[in-house]
């Protein structure tokens, strides 16, 4: 883990890092004695690890569950390069969309191939964090809805440091199989308007967990509207329960 | 407003109370000084105002939110005696189940019958305890699931004084004409693997809200498993909110 730059503000203090190729960032209390629990945010797509949305989170996280909360961008996107595999196949999509083609059915293989690289990524990301003395090396939270549901429901089914997942805005024709296997306490987050994910697929995906533990929240709204401010107290409170 | 009689347990004080023939509970926080807002618990069918649901979520309304929480029996539950025409009717609906009739059709003629009776009856007992020194005279919340729902979602479309309400295990084939008229918020709960109401009558009935700001929170569970204790915390904090 390479470390690039710290800034502070509000009581929280913000590392830019690398691990390997990954870029990441680390928001833990300014100061920070002892260990804490981590989260990993999952950005969305066109997002970033420091993009408004995933920030006000990962302060709310640090001010008032004292945990540890990492983001890392997701390849193609952020500080990444251009991903020339990737990069071509989204473009090869776009054209097969255009034509006619289900874009639910061409993004779920899009995430599945790109889960195979972020999965390992943020694997490694959670070891070379939890090595830090500020930081427990047992449960993780994981928060992540959209392109972040869609390459998180595969990484929380993989990584068993995970105790606790709030997911969202994803579709069971992208990631029912995954679903499945895991077993930790799920929230789900549902935009009842959603456009783009279709609201049985979205409901079918909630169905598909194989978590004894699972609440699903829905709100009015479209796919890309801010969610409710309740449920990131809603968060708060369920990975203050589990981690 | 009559009183029966007081008792008192962990700092809340209970006051048995009859309203016309309705009887009451009110549950306040023992010593209660100032004006508190009220929350009003429509009790489940089979149960009662003092339930032991009722009466858990009446406790900690009033330790959590220091609110005064009332609850009265429906006609022909509790302490009320056999009501000649809904004891009829229910006996004929009965019969008509058993030969092959939908249960939720005739469940939804009964309920609005048996609203045409509550709702003013509730609103009276809003009017008696609202008259107390300790009670505020202003914003009403309202908790009711199953028949709380079918008989809470007629009553708070009726009364302006409900500012907040939690409803759930209910049917768009029973309360979606009313339900389209409330507008004030609604945390709305649904049992997954409700075997008495038809998941796609339940998001129905939640899809009717008027409501601008409306949470849908589904958990796995049969119609009458308990709910999860995160949902009361939910709940609680529901009401903190907005009353």
């Amino acid at each position: 883990m390479r470390s690039l730059s710290t800034s502070s503000a509000d009581g929280v203090q913000r590392l830019l890092f690398s691990v390997g190729e990954v870029p990441g960032v680390l928001w833990t209390p300014l100061g920070a004695t002892g260990v804490r629990p981590l989260i990993l945010i999952g950005h969305g797509g066109g997002q970033d690890k420091t993009a408004p949305a995933v920030s006000h989170r990962a302060r709310r996280f640090v001010a008032d569950l004292g945990a540890a909360v990492v983001s890392v961008d997701v390849p193609g996107h952020g500080d990444r390069p251009v991903h020339p595999e990737f990069n071509a196949l989204a473009t090869a999509d776009q054209a097969r969309i255009d034509a006619g083609e289900d874009l639910i059915t061409l993004l779920a293989a899009f995430q599945a191939r790109v889960a195979e690289q972020t999965v390992p990524e943020w694997r490694a990301v959670l070891d070379a964090v939890q090595a830090l003395d500020h930081v427990d090396a047992g449960p993780v939270g994981y928060w992540g809805v959209s392109l972040g549901c869609g390459l998180g429901v595969p990484f929380v089914a993989a990584e068993p440091r995970v105790r606790a997942a709030v997911l969202g805005l994803g579709s069971a024709l992208v990631n029912a199989a995954d679903a499945a296997r895991i077993t930790v306490p799920v929230e789900f987050l549902v935009q009842w308007h959603d456009e783009r994910v279709p609201r049985e697929q979205s409901l079918a995906l909630y169905d598909a967990f194989g978590s004894e533990e699972k609440s699903l929240h829905a709100n009015p709204g479209l796919h890309a509207d801010r969610l409710p401010e309740h449920e990131l107290d809603s968060a708060v409170r369920f990975f203050a329960r589990h981690l």
